[in-house]
């Protein structure tokens, strides 16, 4: 039996296996792949010590992080939690092990649009993340696909660096907070198209614009922009997890403290699964370490 | 005026600065020194992404990220923050400027013990911080200075890695958490000695024992270690915060929330001066740049 199994292997897990590891702690962490979502992005130059960084080389330095400390993950695809008193046991596709304790750093994905070219410009002026990309939009036109809360901010960021910020919302309103949908109806150069849906990405080498089927008058119009951020929502990796636990909110997040606890004794969380509204690298290695040196604490307490 | 002060130019401030300024916030960076703290550590291991880096390179990594982003820190020592309305006023040497909110990174001190040999061994076997050095002492001798949990938890986790490990307190017992001294006093290699005034710290270059004077027979005694890790308390720099805010406990940490805010509208926190009793690099880039989204949040809600 392990005292902890670490569920996902990006930043947040690895972040608490190097914690968990010089603390001595007996530990599996498995991941369907390892450190594989940050090879995902382009260029980092938020990684605070780290000026810029592509995310490729970036997950490089967290393999070799990993294997300084001797920590091998086991690559695996977790379907079930279960409790047993104060026992967990994880099942799921190369792996069926008992443990103390968990800390499920597991991330989410962004729902896609499914549309043409969307795949096809991932990173190449498509991006589901402004935080990280927009900067790269300077000056330029850009679109948001969304109409709540992430896109509206999201809308707000872009137009203070964006020549153009079209947000594009599915219904015939914005619905995000009240606040944010007046700023930014404030802003000369947004402009909100409502009733909208996307239809396609289209472009050459890079975007160059979309094409939408305009819901009021049922005619399919097009935007020049070179920057499509998809802000329609995002998935966490938390099916596993039972529902019967109470510890997921309503957009599958895992509930957690400013300890990383979960009302579940025994059970952490870390990263983008977790219910803190930024999903940012720096701040899942700052909830890893704090999970695994709540977990330490836990396991501490319990003999 | 500006839309945000950070005052604290070490780990959490920098972070948070690096996401305003990609976000175009009007601010201030400004502390007694700026990344000094980070620079006083000897090796670094445990910054995720970073596998073995010394406190004296990274500080600079962070500097040459602040540069990057043309980001002008100001030294200055803050004295007293003030409301006035929605607004906040910074005064101290070499500061008296307006901000719509601030982001309080101002870190803490660990309490010293005041005996011969402290400052002459520092880092050369004194250390306040077992999480980072003690991999330092693995199969050697150590003490650790202290009776409460932070010490308890060093003595745990030192009992793992060194041959011996005495405790020492000032009282006539422990007085952390009962599970913590209960699995203390379990460890074959742990000594607790109580009722000890820390007399002396010798050594040649490096650490090489203790002097105490015991006070149930006051006689001075002597214990040879190779480590000393001193948790008598840790100091936050949070004097500046008006009492009366009530955003500090006990310890004089400043309470947070899971997203960086206290419970004063437009104050933020981030780092070791918080209630995040786990006071960590890694963290503190994840509080930082979560104070400052947080903040941004805020600003953006504002008008």
């Amino acid at each position: 039996m392990y005292d902890t199994i670490i569920i996902g292997g990006s930043v947040a897990g690895s972040s608490a296996a190097i914690y968990l590891k010089r603390r001595g702690v007996n530990f599996l962490i498995t991941g369907k792949d390892i450190g594989g979502e940050m090879a995902l992005v382009g260029l980092i130059e938020n990684y605070p010590g780290i000026p810029s960084i592509t995310g490729i080389e970036l997950a490089k330095k967290f393999k070799e992080h990993l294997e300084k400390y001797k920590i091998e993950p086991r690559i695996a695809t977790v379907s079930e939690i279960k409790k047993d008193e104060d026992i967990f046991i994880v099942n799921g596709v190369n792996i069926a092990e008992k443990t103390k304790s968990v800390i499920i750093a597991s991330g989410s994905k962004p729902k896609k649009l499914n549309v043409p070219g969307e795949n096809e410009f991932n990173r190449k002026g498509v991006s589901y993340c402004s935080i990280c990309d927009g900067p790269l939009f300077s000056g330029k036109p850009v679109a948001i696909v969304g109409g709540a809360n992430a896109a509206l901010e999201s809308g707000l960021m872009m137009s203070k660096l964006s020549s153009k910020v079209y947000v594009l919302t599915i219904n015939n309103e914005l619905w995000g907070d009240e606040v944010l949908i007046k700023e930014l109806e404030k802003k000369n150069n947004v402009e909100i198209i409502t009733s909208v849906f996307t239809h396609e990405i289209f472009g050459d080498k890079f975007v160059k614009g979309l094409k939408y089927l305009d819901k009021k008058d049922n005619k399919l119009k097009e935007i020049s922009v070179e920057g499509i951020f998809i802000y329609i929502g995002m998935d966490p990796s938390t099916d596993f997890i039972p529902d019967e636990w109470g510890i997921k909110n309503q957009l599958k997040e895992i509930i957690i403290d400013k300890l990383g606890k979960t009302s579940v004794l025994g059970i952490f969380a870390a990263g983008d699964a977790t219910d803190i509204p930024f999903k940012q690298m720096g701040i899942a290695v700052g909830q890893g370490i704090t999970a695994a040196l709540s977990t330490i604490n836990y396991l501490d307490s319990k003999i």
